[in-house]
C-alpha cells in the first residue's frame, strides 16, 4: 500500500508533517511542562503518553484545516495551535484508558510498556482523566482573547470536541467495542444490566468506527476551521472531508494489524485476530478492504475540490491512505 | 454534631436545598435523559451514578452563590444552573473512578453497589469519561447564547472548573492519596517510576484534601459568582468562603467515617482506618478536629459577611457541619 518515497511532493509533505509536529510538541510542553525541580508524578505519567512519539494526525489536521480556510497572512498557529493540542491530549487519554487491563489489556503502544504496565492501573486512569481534564482547560483558556468573536469560536470548538469525545463520541464507540470483543482473561461479572454481546455486522462496525475514531478525528480539523474563522460552509466541507479520511484511517488500520509487525507498528500485531474483533478485512476480506480505503480518499480529496479548499488537507488523505505504521 | 432540627431556621433550609435538588435533578434529566426505546448502556451507567440520591452539596453551592451575587430579578437559574450541573456530573466521575478495584476498591456508594460492581470495571471507568466529557460540553453549550459578556462568563467558569478537576486540583489530590495509602489487596507494580509511599503529615493532609475536595468545592461556588455577573470582589469572596467550607466538609467527612453507621452513610464505614488513611481524627484526635471544623465554618460565615454576601451561603456552612450522612 506504500506509495513510493520518491515522489517530489511527497518529500514536501514529509517536510510539512514534521514542521507541524515540531510546532506541536513545542506547545505541549508549555501546556504541560517537565518539572524536575518538583516532579509531579501524574505529570511525569501524563508526560510519558502524550511523548511517546505519535503520529500527530489529529492536531496536523487542526492546523492543516485552519491553513486551508485562512486568509492571507492570518496567524493560524495563534488561533488553532491550543485546540490541535487539545485534541491530542484527549487522543492520548484515549489511548491510555483504552490499553487498561479491563479495556483492550494492551502492554505495549508505541513501542514502550503501556501506561497501567509503567505506572500501574490507578495512575493510568488518572493520567487519561488529567488529559482529558487539561485538555478542555486549554480550550477555554488558550488562546487568551477578550475578543467576543474568537470568545465564541472557542466555545463552538469546546462544543464540538466534547460532543466528539462523548457519548455520541468516543465514549460511546468504545463502549460498543467493549460490548461486541469477549475478553476471555477478564470475563465481567454477569449483571443483569449487562446486556448479551452481540457480533458486529457492517453497519454496527462502521457506526461503532464513526464514533469511536471518526468522531475526534472530524472534530480536530473542524477545530482548525472554526478557530481560523473559516465560513460554515467551508467548517461542513472540512468536515466531510474529515469523515471519510476517518474510515481510511480505520480500514488502513486495521490492515496494518494484519500486515505489519509488531517492530513497524510499536504496538502488539495480529492483536485484532486474536481478541476475534470484527474488523474490515475480517468481513470484506483484505483487497475489498483496500479498494474501501482508497475509495473513502478520493471522496475525501473531491470533497476539497468541490468547496476549493487548498493546502495540505489532501496530501495528508495520500499519506493516511499510504502510511505503513 | 448534629445541631438541633426544630430550630425554625433548619426548616427553612431543608426547604431551601430540597427546592434547589428538585431543579438540579430536573436539569440533570434534561442532560442526560433516559431513554427507554434505544437504551444505550453508556448512558445508563452514567446515569446509575448520578441519580444515586446524591446529596448535591456542589450545584447548591453554585446556585447559591449565583443567587448571593444577583441583582433583583436575576435568572440565576437561567445563568447557573448548567454550571451547577456540569460540577455534579464532575464529582459523579470522580467518585466512580475513586471507588475503581485500582483506587479505594469500593463495593458500596450511596447505599448501592458502587459503579464497577454493577457494570464491570470497562464501563465503569466509560461512565466516568463520559460524565467528564459531557460536564464540559454543557459548559460549552449552555446557557445558549451570543452574548459576548455570557460568553465570557462561559470561558472563565470552564477554565476555572477544569483547573479545579486537573492536575492542581481533583486529580493532583487523588494521586497524592493514592501514593500515600497502602492498598494491600492491590500492591502497585514495582515500577521504578513510582515513588516510595510517604505518610502525610499535617500540612500534606490538607494539602491533598485542598486538592482532592476542596478545589470542586471551591469551583462550585465560583462557577455560580461568575455565571451570575458577580464582582471580581464577591467572586473572591465566594471562593475564600467556600475554601473553608470545603475543610469543614472533609473534617466532618473523616468524623463521620468513624462515627457513623454504613447504613446512615451509605457506604462502608471505618474504611479509612482499615486502610490506614491519614485523617483529621487520626493526627488530632475527635474533639480538636470538631473544633477545627466549627472554626473553619465561622471563618467562611465571617467571610460572607465582610462582603455583604446575604442568601442561604451562610446557612449551607451550618449544614456541612452539622449533618450526619
Amino acid at each position: 500500500m506504500n506509495v513510493s518515497s520518491h515522489q517530489p511532493a511527497t518529500r514536501e509533505l514529509d517536510d510539512y508533517l514534521q514542521s507541524r509536529r515540531t510546532r506541536i510538541e513545542a506547545a505541549l510542553e508549555g501546556i504541560l511542562p517537565a518539572t524536575p525541580d518538583n516532579p509531579l508524578l501524574i505529570a511525569d505519567a501524563m508526560r510519558y503518553s502524550l511523548f511517546a512519539g505519535g503520529k500527530r494526525l489529529r492536531p496536523i489536521l487542526t492546523l492543516a484545516a485552519a491553513e486551508a480556510v485562512a486568509s492571507d497572512g492570518m496567524n493560524t498557529d495563534g488561533l488553532a495551535l491550543p485546540a490541535a493540542c487539545a485534541v491530542e491530549m484527549i487522543h492520548t487519554y484515549s489511548l491510555i484508558h483504552d490499553d487498561l487491563p479491563a479495556m483492550d489489556d494492551d502492554t505495549l503502544r508505541r513501542g514502550r510498556p503501556t501506561s497501567h504496565v509503567a505506572y500501574g492501573e490507578g495512575i493510568a486512569i488518572l493520567a487519561g482523566d488529567g488529559l482529558l481534564t487539561e485538555a478542555f482547560g486549554v480550550l477555554a483558556r488558550l488562546p487568551a482573547t477578550d475578543d467576543p468573536e474568537l470568545n465564541s469560536r472557542k466555545l463552538r470548538t469546546a462544543e464540538r470536541v466534547a460532543a466528539a469525545a462523548g457519548v455520541v463520541g468516543m465514549v460511546g464507540g468504545q463502549t460498543i467495542d467493549l460490548q461486541a470483543v469477549g475478553q476471555p482473561t477478564h470475563p465481567k461479572p454477569s449483571a443483569a444490566r449487562f446486556p448479551p454481546q452481540t457480533p458486529l455486522d457492517h453497519a454496527s462496525l462502521r457506526a461503532m468506527h464513526a464514533q469511536k475514531t471518526g468522531a475526534l478525528i472530524r472534530a480536530a480539523a473542524v477545530a482548525g476551521a472554526i478557530m481560523a474563522g473559516g465560513a460554515d460552509a467551508e467548517v461542513d466541507a472540512v468536515d466531510t472531508y474529515a469523515s471519510h479520511l476517518g474510515l481510511a484511517f480505520q480500514i488502513v488500520d486495521d490492515l496494518l494489524d494484519i500486515e505489519g509487525s509488531a517492530v513497524e507498528l510499536g504496538k502488539t500485531a495480529g492483536k485484532d485476530a486474536a481478541a476475534r474483533k470484527p474488523t474490515y478485512p475480517s468481513i470484506f476480506g483484505i483487497p475489498e478492504s483496500r479498494g474501501l480505503a482508497a475509495e473513502s480518499i478520493e471522496t475525501a480529496k473531491a470533497t476539497l475540490e468541490r468547496a476549493a479548499l487548498g493546502g495540505h488537507l489532501g496530501a495528508i488523505a495520500d499519506w493516511v491512505l499510504s502510511r505503513t505504521h
